[in-house]
């Protein structure tokens, strides 16, 4: 093959790449620099052709400069995506920050045509402002049914437990999103929700069958498709029973056998990132790349090594291990999704202002409002000194705890005194399973405990092995549970509330956010209790 | 007095405040919102003419925006400053954060000529960063002679301890900057150096009579007046000998009588920021502003409520209480050194690349590699396991401690565990003068200890008070003690040496940031020590 065909082929292989990239345009302020490539390469890679950029940190208005950067360096319309499930705010410092889908999902269990509506609403919400930023391609809905209760890593993300609720809520979800110009993905085929490892840091294996996944898993990605799914991504883990040789990501017979052609998907197929942990633990970039693209996926996303993927699948093709017809179906699905959209209209940062429309922050606080669940209230005086003990993942950046968040402030405004605790700090343990809980470490306090514990990418499962349920009958017994917030895992929920007194004041709420902790504690703290009174002509913020 | 004419005067008065804003551009995205005006109000008081900003937050990138959207709003040259002491890096990420002055000092004790050589770069590197976004005055150099080492708030943040030291240095630095365009300010008028009490938290009162101040206080601030610098700020402080009656903020005797007459003053007078506890605590916003302009300030920076401020000294001018000649004259001084700046250019974010100056970062780097002092490599083959206990003040929105910071990742990769202990933590001491350490908490490992400890506004004396020399001596007892860095306080180092046995390798670092992190690790870990060798050509950065 001469070398004007082959620079010809690799500038195409580079379309069906999506790179990774950090929201901040200056190299120095990268989070992630093992993942995120500095400027000069991602420009070299744009230039060269690659057709997406998976973004990640900053503020909204730094993203919208980036990606109008990213859009000038790839002269040509290209994917612009985010993993902003729970809003442009989860991951986008200003952007709006929604409590998690599986609060929804539990409104849907007394009111199903509300939670609907709500779901449509909150999909909506995320398109217009991943519009405004200028994303074109939102990585959600979840369409994983969370069957597995301690599943550390899909958990709250989920709609639900129930297959019927997903597919309706994810459906709506995907309506609204889709009702903004910008395409979704419907993830992590065939489904994430029975897992107990964390695929970003080992490969899960799963036992269940192909009659098993077409009554639990199936349906949500079936319903997706139905409605005309753009894309669909593959999760990183091992079905047994289906294909034990090959990953999700690398198996023919899931991808393009099931997928593609028993459940008639003709959208395009991305693989989860290579990078993580289930894949790169055992996988080079380049044997993945191949594997992947051979096994049915369009695009591929987040190899550690981007050029060595490249070249891998170009070799691959020259060899005539793979028809050049795979390379040309997938460039055409993904030309037929980027026609999907509106308009590659480049966002400015006078729209930025889109950021302050009040119907969206009075729709994401409603959302706050109607998912919180008390009962009682902490009289303050009736204690002689309190201890606000906040269990945290980590404080690193962390968008839920900082030196003004309310779940902080506000106990300090009472006179608590406040401590902390996270995995990475001094621990709070003894060694006693009934009294896991070092209370030598706290004086003779009552304790208010707020716990934001749900499962979350990267951190294993520790955070819920930890011996709350224990500590909560610990302080039971010595009458020193003055309060308890949940801020979270509603699983972890369903089991503390059978072990808690009648009498203890408890708020759970599925958000974590500042506004959902300053909401918390002014239902456990005041005993004039929300009133919720949310009707759609409030929230109908979209033109 | 005819309303119209009231107008005029208020547009007169607002020139001389100095209001806070965040960097950020999004009201949402402020950190400390107490502080920091709404963009609705800060467009308004520029728009009534207020003559300035003081700026915390944000990227550079938005920093810059910033500064030309806060110059469009007046629509007539203002200051904008910040607090950029150590760097535009410290407030600002991505901007250069360079060691503490102090360090600098260290050097001048055996290379004085050097040390004002690597100050005046020091200077203007700040300054040159500074004019890149958009800022025209850097409220630096800090003039404090840090006599007193249990000093909490000023501490590092001074040159030394020497008043020739601090002189010295402190003009090297103010020639550097204004070699860039930029104003700077000497503070904390006339010498915060010998309080122990935070004035951010209390006012501190001090016995020093005028014949101490003129021996060691005074000669850097004389220093400076002879060099031309254009501003001066008063700390929030009462010397009980020179005015009993009033902190020098408000003290005519010492702004007016001491400072503009006997010294020779003929810049401007600025007051430290008045929400400051010190002041705010006992003092309206009106009352305050009104003393301080009457005692001789010419700028009033940082009230709690801006309009109540420039209304009461509207009141004071129109009632008589002060003469209107007195606003005439300030105003004079505000638009002299107006007038210094080379030119008004709003900077563009085209020059950000200027923030990836190689020769920026070098020298950067080097004053970390000559500041750094170590003894001895910590064996890792000598140690069955080891703990990396790191000590921070606090977690929040920490830029010298995330995940991906050295001090965590280095150890981590060595098989450390990695521990954190703060303040706001579960406490890591027991009820044992000798033994202060709850070490029943860690296992049998041998620690490495990594101390970020420095006097820093806000904290108080806590983090000094913390009985490290006695955890030191107690892991040293049990041979436990495999390595100390200490990341910060020169004072405190000078105390530990006096404990630490010659075996135990160590490090300190006066600089707390990641790369300082990276370079202090690889002193304590590898055998082949760093090499330092710099010279001038390789920052002759300035064009």
């Amino acid at each position: 093959m001469p070398s004007f065909d082959r620079q010809v082929l690799r500038r195409k292989v580079s379309e069906i790449f999506v790179i990774r990239a950090s929201g901040h345009s200056l190299d120095a302020l990268r989070e992630y620099p093992n993942w995120e490539l500095t400027n000069h390469r991602l420009q070299q890679f744009l230039e060269e052709g690659v057709g997406g950029v998976i973004l990640y940190g900053g503020s909204i208005e730094e993203i919208t400069n980036r990606c109008a950067q990213l859009r000038m360096w790839a002269g040509k319309p290209i994917f612009l995506c985010a993993d902003v499930e729970e809003g442009v705010g989860q991951r986008f410092q200003g952007g709006t920050w929604l409590i998690p889908p599986m609060a929804l999902g539990r409104i849907y269990l007394k009111e199903p045509e509300y939670a609907i509506s709500l779901a449509e609403h909150y999909g909506a919400l995320i398109g217009y402002e991943s519009v405004i930023c200028g994303l074109n391609w939102v990585l959600a809905p979840v369409c994983d049914v969370n069957s597995n209760p301690l599943n550390p890593v899909i958990n709250m993300r989920a709609w639900s437990d129930n297959p019927q609720t997903v597919a309706d809520l994810a459906c709506a979800f995907h309506r609204g999103l889709t009702s903004q110009g910008v395409l979704g993905c419907a993830k992590h085929f065939p489904g994430h929700g029975d897992t107990k490892v964390d695929s970003h840091l080992e490969l899960p294996v799963l036992d269940n069958d192909l009659s098993r996944l077409a009554e639990i898993e199936l349906p949500p990605f079936q319903a997706l498709i139905q409605q005309g799914v753009s894309s669909i991504m593959s999760a990183h883990l091992i079905l047994n029973r289906v294909d034990c040789n090959y990953p999700v990501t690398f198996s023919k017979r899931i991808l393009t056998d099931l997928l593609r052609k028993k459940m008639c998907f003709e959208g395009m197929i991305v693989t989860d990132a290579l990078v993580m942990r289930a894949i790169s633990k055992t996988f080079s970039s380049g044997s993945a790349a191949v594997m992947a693209f051979e096994a049915g996926a369009d695009l591929i996303l987040m190899p550690q090594n981007p050029s060595e993927a490249i070249d891998a699948i170009v070799e691959s093709l020259i060899s005539g291990r793979l028809p050049i017809s795979r390379l040309e179906d997938s460039l055409q699905r993904r030309q037929l999704a980027l026609a999907q959209l509106n308009s590659e209209k480049p966002a400015t940062s006078c729209e930025k202002n889109a950021f302050e429309n009040q119907k969206v922050s009075f729709f994401a606080e409603k959302l706050i409002d109607i998912s919180i669940e008390s009962r009682n209230t902490l009289i303050i005086d009736n204690y002689k000194s309190l201890i606000n003990l906040i269990r945290v993942d980590n404080l690193y950046s962390n968008p839920i705890l900082n030196h003004s968040s309310p779940a902080l402030v506000i106990p300090e405004q009472y006179g608590f005194r406040n401590v902390i605790t996270h995995p990475s700090g001094i621990s709070p343990w003894q060694n006693n399973v009934k009294e896991p809980l070092a209370l030598e470490k706290f004086s003779d306090s009552a304790f208010l405990l707020q716990l934001f514990i749900r499962g979350n990418p990267f951190q294993g499962d520790e955070p819920l092995q930890e011996p709350w349920i224990s500590v909560i009958m610990q302080l039971q017994r010595s009458k020193r549970l003055a309060g308890l917030i949940l801020y979270g895992d509603s699983f972890l929920w369903n089991d503390l509330q059978n072990v808690l007194e009648p009498t203890v004041p408890f708020v759970f709420s599925p958000g974590q956010m500042p506004l959902a902790q300053e909401k918390a504690l002014q239902c456990l703290l005041d005993s004039k209790k929300m009133k919720v009174d949310i009707s759609p002509s409030q929230w109908e913020f979209i033109n």
